[in-house]
């Protein structure tokens, strides 16, 4: 076993030897520049891990991996010209960069690729790898739908919410994790049990997320404290905090997130107010800590050494405990 | 063997049966509305037909057929949004009916349920069409993408010209053919011919269709004659006229061709005449035939017996004396 900063390392020497440069070249430039951008590189890493954890050599899970990734980028590239994103990790998005003709066209490629990728196998993995990926690949599409149509209701429920993160982005970091477990020929419980494994530490991560928005340190966290506050998006906190206040508050904090004002500071404290006196920013950490729970418990049910578990308990611990 | 309207009407009534209508509504309802659109269906068709030509019952390739048009369908969707088209088959596209976003979403779930389609077969077969499909796919995106840089150059080869309709129309017919073939367990050589004969007919289909837009009958074509003339593409017949006239009559095309005058019907009669005088629209019949006429001799090679090869070549020849 390697450790994740190693999983890292040869995951980007092998991402760097992808042949993206072919002709047209307005069609693979863009493809090289997103890929190149870099990020966690998370997906990837665990489904190298997992390939270890199930008895394989890292290197076999090498492809799919590289799939897991490009088809995460190819994603990003089309949500960001739905969303209008001017910036993707600091850097120009495909569509501000080029047009989104261009985001549009390459992201296509992109989606394909990831399928090639998977030909490197043989024609009995090929197929439970190509499986796996257009069911999770149509679910994140189904996540992504759900997130739009919330932006325009009002009586979203937490477990239509629970169920629009699974989908757009817990479900890619589960399928990751399993398609290590076929590279490696693990049983089809040990399979279910790392996807699942892989699908409530998604949830957890994103619950995260939410409360990192609001709560995070501002000098660790990557993203603008409070983007989601001034973008009004209907995160768990959000849904949380409607739950628990009485009608007043609840028709004050529906006002304030419908509102665009142009100081957000005074808007981003005044909602996380209302997160903390609600009860909703506790109950957002308690959820965390919850499918955090979920996750080590499916864990105590794999065929695999103890030092395996805590290797992939100390990593769930790590992810959770991060402060970006 | 069936006719070609008994295979159509096969063909429907088997995509009528495929479930779509799954949630979320917003993501899946486009996809529903461009596939009952219509259409000529003849990738399909020419999916189902080659199968029963190799011997295997047609029903064993319905769903390569209905995975070819749902990707047929997919590249439509995604190229109205970068054409701004507002309408397909005389309907409005599904960026106007919807948005772009929708567009975009609901065009990325279907190129993944495509792929989902080849599940119905056994691995060996899977892999095979699947490979087929993603290398088909992504020539196809790079057929898309020359077409887009032809707009802004000026130096634009036939060889070039040929290579964009190749990849842009031809490879996914000859794909619906091969994959026809594939599902009958055809040998590789006959695979390959199969793939050709439909490469060949679909280059000379896609030339037919850039000269019945100059000189179709508006009562019987199903576009606007002239269409190309007034967006100023370049097209078979505008690239040999340039490579047929001398160094005025060419500036004079290209002037017209960077003209959008209200008056269109000057614009149409115009270049018509230097088609006609330059000898470009006898060149491009000459082209016509040519590539039919290659496509005929591949099927000499097919080990099938004289009367379905004669049936091929019937429909080769009812596809090229076409008027719409």
């Amino acid at each position: 076993m390697l450790s994740i900063e190693q999983y890292q390392h040869e995951f980007v020497s092998y991402l760097e030897k992808y042949e993206t440069g072919k002709e047209p070249k307005n069609l693979y430039q863009p493809i090289q520049y997103i890929l190149e951008l870099g990020g966690k590189r998370l997906r990837p890493v665990l489904a190298l891990m997992t390939a270890d954890i199930f008895g394989e050599d890292y290197k076999l899970a090498l492809n799919a991996a590289l799939s897991v990734e490009v088809f995460h980028n190819f994603s990003l590239v089309h949500d960001d010209i739905m969303d209008d994103a001017p910036l993707r990790r600091g850097h120009q998005t495909v569509h501000e960069k080029w047009d989104i003709n261009t985001g549009i066209l390459s992201g296509d490629a992109m989606l394909i690729m990831a399928y090639q990728l998977f030909e490197n196998y043989d024609a009995e993995t090929f197929m439970e790898l190509a499986k796996l990926f257009s069911k999770t690949a149509l679910e994140v599409c189904e996540g992504q739908q759900y997130d739009v149509d919330f932006e325009t209701r009002n009586d979203v429920s937490i477990p239509e919410y629970l169920k629009m993160i699974e989908y757009k982005t817990a479900v890619l970091v589960a399928a990751a994790m399993k398609m290590g477990a076929i590279v490696s020929k693990a049983s089809q419980e040990d399979q279910d049990n790392i996807y699942n494994f892989g699908r409530y530490l998604g949830i957890a991560f994103q619950l995260q997320d939410d409360y990192l928005d609001a709560f995070g340190d501002p000098k660790t966290f990557g993203k603008q404290v409070g983007g989601d506050i001034i973008e009004n998006k209907k995160t768990y906190l959000y849904l949380k905090a409607l739950e628990f206040s009485n009608e007043t508050d609840c028709e004050e904090l529906m006002a304030l997130f419908a509102s665009n004002p142009e100081d957000v500071s005074t808007k981003i404290e005044t909602a996380k107010q209302f997160f903390v006196n609600s009860g909703a920013a506790e109950a957002t950490q308690k959820a965390i800590k919850e499918y955090t729970l979920k996750a080590f418990t499916v864990l105590e049910s794999l065929h695999v050494s103890e030092d395996k578990k805590t290797m992939l308990k100390n990593f769930g611990s790590h992810l959770m405990n991060r402060t970006v």
